[in-house]
């Protein structure tokens, strides 16, 4: 394979291996917190927090760390990514998300879903919260700033959302985990708010980034057209 | 409209989003800690010092992130920010708030407050609160660096303030936040300690910033003529 | 007054201004932990590392931060301060210690010390928590950064002591904050273990960092020569 | 000695100096977690997080900050640390795992392991927690950073292992410190998932790498080449 595939390889596996690890301890995190074992809020925030925190820290200078097809279609829609470049990220991701639901339920049976409020309650809810985390990523990407600083402010907004939402919703702020989450416990048709909301949350935060910055600037240009994924330190 | 205007126009929507947000976060977890959802303390102090790293991050490039008419009079006071762009601040701020309150009162009734100490004491403890968040600030502007670092601080410092002096009264640290908040429940009058209190801290802030710091340095005054905001790379 | 006695001025007002704000938070919380207002282990290891925090953030490019007479000691003995600025940091200190206990126990009657080891063990445990927390410092002060950074590492180095150790015992890390709290009760005899562990810690940490990164190297000798502190990015 | 021996010994005394601190640490708060004074899982993922934050920022411009055989074995076998380096960092480890476990003994009973899962599926965890902390390492040794912002990732991607897959079995991330105590209880035979689960993990962690990232970069490289380590820089 040429340099270019390699790079766009390598831009697959990390986004299905952060995924799958990102669903993996999520999911594993709620198992403990019905048995008891581990405080449910801790484990419904805390613990994607961090585990976000050290993926986007250890891939995104490989892929960009979206892990989120929400993240992807706004980044395509943004013009900061190649809309060729969307159909490989999402079936990464999509496989990834089936890979750490596979691992978590051979082991042990999958946490139910809870809802204390009503479908497009939870649909605004994913919408606000998916808006508030793509207007921190849109400036980090502003600023070609994806690493550990940014990474810790993602992560804090992630748990953030999962601990005021997602106290009285199933949030995932991540269809692609409600989707292989649904799928094999077979309530897809009722996670409808959670695989939508978050789309319409990314096309809001698109609009107001627009609407607050302009277009695209220097970096966010360049990193799209792939010169600055040349050199290292374009992601610090 | 112009350059000039188009700029103008993003700080005050930048100021009236950050505010709405701030107040619609902080206003829910405490109505989710008084229906027993959310442990108290975490809802009080871990989730605004959470969503204020969220908002200092994506918002201060555009705004400097005051969400806070005492930020703003203390930074106007020392001379970092032109008189001039005071009110519009202060009426973005007011229909942020005013915006944020309502979202939340329209789902669910609001919060009541709580005061163990006497309104003289709810003064002393706004007014010590706002000048510790000042001195900060005032660092941080010092530097021209209000990014993820500060925002890390200044997180921490507004989670520690509602840690403490809100576990024994309503401690709002914003005046707008406590205005709205009144408004709506039509307790202004009561809350005269949190209203005056912050201004009480922001005018001490400064008289400490003058006396430790003296005069305004360079990357506080190119602030204050608005080039150094022409350029990115200024709030880092 | 010239530029000189300025600077030291300020130099002063800034570890009583710091010491006094740590000295005042701290004991609150404890206060507020012992009234059950607050859980204690947050009041007593949470509380005093957000306020360092703080502090170290906002006030280090005045007077290094120290808040400590083992720190300052320390630095002394290292040869990164000049030991003619000691008396006064050490009388500042103590100044802003008594400042803060004062204001605490003109409010609320101040919290009984616990004691669940022997006075050796007392000691041995604050001259274990003084050696690492200096190790960090001797490491920031080496690179000549004390800002949000080496302030995050501080806080949690700070948190993590009195997390643990002072679980089982009154730990201070600090011979002023001790002796002032000493004072207000009555007590300065029985707390030796924690007014001489701490310079003992301090000697310690002296001596290992001689062993592991031999004499000052130019960023420390620039400092202690007072170079350094003429510009402001010395301390970031 | 030499400038080299000198150089040589000191990375020895500080991986002992920081294993045997880390270990002190995370025992204790394991013992007092056992007697009721702290509460379990912030003794079992807080305490062992925030001391490896101030150790790595204290002692990583001296020794890289391993602290763990896992990490010098799969860093030798990236190629990022000359071979010959090996033996006398296993064997510090060790002396200082010893020295740690043997300081606690000395005080209090050492606390007992416990088992929620068979022994593959502890030697399954700590594979997946150790491949997970070594994509961080690789990330940082490859942009030559290890320091206060590595040192908060690394921090949480450990608190994050021993919170989720620490509450069903012993985990260690680090077959030294399991070792040690499992030579002070006479249970070595018994505790094969913890020794040998690392070691799968860094050599799963080191493929990973080199499939997603190629061969070493310059960075890494210089840094092997001992070249990078003359300035002090090159840690930060």
């Amino acid at each position: 394979m040429s340099e270019t595939h390699w790079a766009t390889a390598r831009r697959w596996v990390a986004e299905a291996l952060g995924l799958s690890g990102f669903v993996a301890f999520s999911l594993s995190a709620a198992v403990l917190a019905q048995l008891g074992v581990l405080p449910t809020l801790a484990a419904d925030a805390l613990v994607p927090g961090l585990v976000i925190l050290a993926l986007v820290y250890g891939l995104s200078d490989l892929s960009g760390a979206h892990f989120n097809p929400a993240v992807t279609l706004a980044f395509a829609l943004r013009g900061s990514l190649p809309w060729a470049r969307v159909p490989g990220y999402l079936a990464a991701q999509f496989l990834g998300a089936c890979g750490g639901v596979w691992l978590v339920s051979a082991c042990v049976p999958l946490p139910k879903a809870h809802e204390l409020v009503r479908p497009w309650g939870a649909f605004g809810l994913e919408t606000v919260c998916t808006t508030l985390l793509l207007v921190i990523l849109a400036t980090a990407k502003r600023k070609a700033e994806v690493g550990s600083q940014a990474g810790l402010v993602i992560a804090g907004t992630l748990g953030l959302c999962l601990f005021t939402a997602g106290s009285v919703s199933t949030i995932g702020v991540n269809p692609t985990r409600t989707l292989a989450a649904a799928l094999f416990s077979g309530t897809v048709l009722a996670s409808w708010p959670h695989l939508l909301g978050p789309f319409a949350g990314g096309t809001l935060a698109t609009g107001l980034t627009y609407l607050l910055r302009g277009p695209l600037n220097q970096q966010e240009a360049e990193t799209a057209k792939g010169q600055a994924e040349a050199g290292e330190g374009s992601s610090s």
